[in-house]
């Protein structure tokens, strides 16, 4: 019953092993055995039964997501299913698994781990991404072409400072989600009231035990029904597919058969032969599209009960897992995308020429400004605009040797090239 | 690499059926199959070509998730397995697959034709539901109760009442919803640019004749990048999802220990024995949190460029599919709440005597208005509340006999029945 | 303290009005003059107090805001203002304001008010936004362009079928929206727990009168915490919306320098004097970002508890009065852009033609399918492509008259000037 | 024009004031007045010129709202009102305005002092509330009351461990939206394209002297449409509102007339009389709820087009006011509810007496297991609780001190003082 095709372009391979069935009840058991083992390492339960609930290696997801539904808890059908498998090896092994827990503990734990996996998975496209765009920065830091302000033609810049631009954020934005993976990927062990009275006033002794059994760190207490720590996990993600989509809007606009100026390898179609589309960049930007909106079910959810929340809690998984998983499909046509890019310098230097007076409006301006005035100069520059040539229009009233100049774009890039460098090394 | 757990509540069985890769294929397959039928059936190409391409009955998934990354668009490897599938057993059939028309023909219908089946899975649910909520209306006609405004006690309702104003809700929305479905399941086939140019003079024909083959009604013209008519079934899961989440709530709260008015068959705790929890109103409140994210998805998603988005199109699956399946989720929960729910209506007068003053203010304050004037009769129940029993303070103000049955709740149900009636009626 | 420069093109002036501080509170005034009409004329209250409640023209804003706060209610500052006002003129009539109404009562109905003029203002600019997109659409039936799909040539279609495409999207959306207002704008009248039990068994009586005299429909019963029906009015403005937007990317993109298809009069830059800036469609993008999140924002507050919300019931007003002024700020932009646009029909020749084999190798494919199978054909047209002329690749390959035609797009429309007109007619 | 009525409780008098009209302006010719002053100090301007244009103090609003309408864009309206001003009193100086910038560099940076001054407000609520809720926690450290999990009893706790869970919840959200703060509220100066060109090679030594006149930090490049900066800001602001929603949440459920454990000072109704509702609770839900969806716009905004977006840029004003003033609004309702909140220690107590077997069932199973092991002991207490007394079905099962103290709450909080105490010196 499995279900890539419908999702689309929410995932990728790699990242759907991540948040499999079977790499969910991976996760659940390592959970539940690092816990029989750190009670076994105090003293609390027998060390025969962290044993014997340390050798379940896996556990069949057959109907577990059905029975979930009758608890609405993954894990009162997980921790039956445990037991049955402990007590067939070991019958009094059985009386110790998940010990003092409650669902929450198991299930936003493992959930942890998931996501300490996915974050090395992503880590390596990121670094491919970045490393991509440092070099598309550098080859092209004097690749002249236009910039463009609401879609029409503004100065001019450079295609390495348009490169560094996109590197700046992706890079930025994939360090405000580590960082908050980084403080949000915490241990959960609270048991049922989040006090672990279960175990009387050895708690906070398991749970530092627990959290060295999974190499994970503690918060100051549990955060059952406190989500905000995996609120800036799945926020940060939000800000980062939004600047990866803003690279894919960027491409796919610059790729258009009249712009031209960079091309994907692309993608065909079922229907025209020989077309070929901007199809990373569409990978990314369906991938991101469905983000914000999952940022915004998990913030909702966040006003979750007491304790324990009757609906916010249990509807964070899919919330989590899925802009993750966007996140890394959109980080990996973008990796992509940049790997295969071509980039069309003469075709920028053309459109730039092709502008014409929209390109150099402003430099014309501020040059005569000096002169008349800055509003008597915006009126001169648009005659000379309407008239059609700036050059023509504005001859006799700028010195022969600035007129001649007047459409070099190497002489209006202001300070391009500084950014361009501060971006690179921020 | 299943994900139904990571999924958490976001499906039924029923429904990842629906949508799954071996549905979604075989959508794929039936439209091309209608296509290459309705085809031949106006001499368009040899029937021996529409024989051969109909025989196929299945495709494998396979990589084709993957595939379909590198051209942006699942079409695309889809066309080519089918066409060597065909091929294998008539070479000359293969041309003729997929004739003339273009991706998103057959991803859209694909879509159309799941969400027809996911319609009548969820009606029978539905169903279920409306008799259910309206045998409990019936039931407790009678049944008062505190209605609860601000979650503070307000005056005094009944349960029937309030059961209808839930079924009223579910029925209307469901029925909107509905709607939205005829409206908006329509076929798609416009060809590479939504002009059927490929077909020369004979596209409205070719159209007529595969909508008739696939029993799908049709647009006034190809909707490629006009999506209103599916943003409309979005939308409307979402007010549906909406109304259920309501019912849900509503049950959670009536549920907690200290209201104690009703009670779900419940689920279990992995820590705590005996615990009986509302789960079924859980696992509808975490299926409903979901979407409204995904209709922001959606609407956000709607302004396509041209004739075929770069993104906005291609990041739709996931959203469609993803609303329905968690409606279906939370209609499924919320149907079987209710076919084992508790009602305790002793508990329910309980609940009311114990409300006191606060379930008869306003009654008291319209009963001295009359003489004293609004102002005032508030002023003189305020103060009486304040006195701890309206009775008592009330005493020489009201008439005896209105003093008497001033807590009486039958006599202060105002319109309660009728509009319980025309509710089950509308 | 107004707040119009923060909201940026959120509103118009015209909406800004509709929903002003002194508006809300005339359309409040007017449910209080009402409910004191319908009461005198079934003799529940004194014609006299009627009459003196009746005659408050105004309540000034004054510190309502502020001290709604204190009880979360508008309506309570509201009904003690009025009363004062009233017992100014007619102390025996201050006692029968507000009678035996509760607060959801007026600000519910208060907002359908709005809403129905609201409705009105949206209206005239939509009539004129679909009689100019019909004129476009008439005009420009002939006028041959590119369309384009992934942000990549396609065949050719017309820039009549294109309005048209424009013009049945923004009709058919709004008269869903219509539809949802016609449905969803109905007296609220529920009394403190939507029985009306304040007026005993007349309840439904006074509520006929009151919706009388309002002009309003009654709904079976009060909708206090059932919100599907203003869900509705909110969820289409948010199709609404998508279909608008649509319309203003496709002319912020046609209107590209290098694209140069269309022209909006434009806006101007504070930069770079001459620059002519799509105004109109950046205005309409801005105010339609906004709206899916409201939409969401007021899905996810459907959930409200048992009689009246804690919360999601009080959140409503400014998302439901946001998404109505956005949508009129996107609907007065694209209406103004579409009457001033400047066509350009040689461009959109010169663009068809540059593009060259892309716009027509469907075309080439399908006339060669049919002697060389599909796959063939394909193979065939991408060699002739990846050589650069799709004449010269053909040549020898095409009959000479069908390889003379192969780049007239007059030959390649297929049925677009069926489904334009189809569109205009529907 | 003022519209404060329909905002219902999306902001406070303070931070309307930081975002009104005259503020908006302010904050845009401090911008302007600074970077004339900047560059007269570098001598890029006569010194005369910052002078005249440094001393308009006010632009009227007058029409500008409208008139940006036509430009799309604030900031050319303004500039020619400021233009004029200046002309008024300085001809010369009129030349000067604006001088090389942009509208986005006026427009965002006066955002960012909004945002600055803004933060400052919203620090002494939090501080405020801070304070309250250490207090709480102090004061009510040896309170017990039941832990509720999904809505139902779990095992004892306190309300000083609860209100410092909500403490540490507030206080790690406002860190981080400071954080952001800190990194994000940054000026902007790029000019026409990013690159400061119309200021030759001056353009980095200008930028730096502007941000020390505002007193901001600059980023590594100018962030025009490189947004997540900004979006970590918004991000945070929705993180933070999570948190204060699920304090208001809690609040209203204990305060329920069944609950009974706390108490706001509450807020009346225009129905009943005597009537205590979660007023302050309700504010900061329904403020809060709109904060998701403008998160979520905010996010789908980002992929901004090119050097300065079409659209996705203009969007962002309503929304980044829209989530502070709501964060604002539902700040200023929880620190005041927590002010005078009442607590009522002996209801907690009664309800835990009253929850019974529900409350101590973990407890007694874990003091059980140890003998019988989990299952059979989670049976044990399960048949006993059906029972209805544990006590009574524990009896002779339990040795008899253990009996004796099963339901005694103050022996099974485990960690609650140990984690409350954390949590209050994290």
């Amino acid at each position: 019953m499995a279900a890539r095709l419908i999702d689309g372009f929410a995932t990728t391979a790699a990242l759907a092993d991540v948040f499999s069935d079977a790499a969910v009840l991976r996760a659940m058991l390592r959970f539940e055995a690092a816990l029989a083992r750190a009670q076994a390492g105090i003293g609390m339960i027998p060390a025969s039964a962290a044993a014997a609930i340390g050798q379940v290696e896996r556990i069949e997801a057959g109907a577990l997501a059905e029975e979930a539904r009758e608890s609405a808890s993954l894990a009162v059908p997980f921790v039956k299913a445990l037991t049955a498998r402990v007590r067939e090896s070991d019958p009094a092994a059985a009386g110790f698994v998940h010990w003092g827990a409650t669902s929450q503990d198991v299930l936003d734990t493992a959930l942890v781990l998931l996501l300490r996996e996915a974050r090395a998975t992503l880590a390596r496209d990121q670094e491919r991404l970045e490393r991509r765009l440092r070099e598309l920065s550098e080859e092209h830091a004097a690749t002249v072409m236009l910039a463009r302000t609401v879609l029409q033609p503004a100065a001019p810049t450079t295609f390495g400072y348009k490169a560094a631009g996109w590197f700046g954020a992706a890079r930025r934005s994939w360090r405000g989600w580590e960082r908050a993976f980084e403080e949000g990927l915490q241990l959960q062990f609270g048991g049922a009231a989040g006090t672990l009275a279960a175990y009387g006033s050895r708690g906070p002794e398991l749970a530092a035990a627990l959290a060295r059994e999974l190499e994970l760190p503690m918060a100051a207490a549990p955060w059952h029904s406190h989500r905000d720590g995996m609120a800036a996990v799945v926020a940060h993600a939000g800000i980062y597919c939004g600047a990866l989509a803003k690279i894919a809007r960027d491409v796919a606009l610059l790729m258009q058969a009249e712009v031209g100026e960079v091309a994907e390898r692309g993608g065909g179609s079922s229907a025209m032969p020989g077309k070929r589309n901007p199809a990373g960049s569409v990978v990314a930007l369906a991938a991101t599209a469905t983000v914000p909106g999952m940022v915004a079910g998990y913030l909702g959810a966040m006003a979750q009960e007491h304790e324990r929340a009757a609906g916010g809690w249990q509807a964070e998984w899919p919330m989590v897992a899925g802009v993750v998983q966007a996140a890394g499909s959109a980080l990996a046509a973008v990796a992509d995308t940049m790997g295969g890019l071509t980039v069309n310098g003469e075709r920028m230097r053309a459109n730039l020429a092709a502008a014409g007076g929209a390109a150099f409006a402003e430099k014309a301006a501020m040059l005569l400004a000096g002169r008349l005035g800055r509003t008597e100069a915006q009126k001169k520059v648009k005659e000379a605009m309407a008239g059609g040539s700036l050059r023509d229009g504005l001859a006799g009233v700028l010195p022969a040797e600035e007129l001649a100049a007047i459409d070099c774009p190497e002489d209006y890039l202001g300070a391009a090239e500084i950014f361009r460098r501060r971006l690179l090394e921020e």
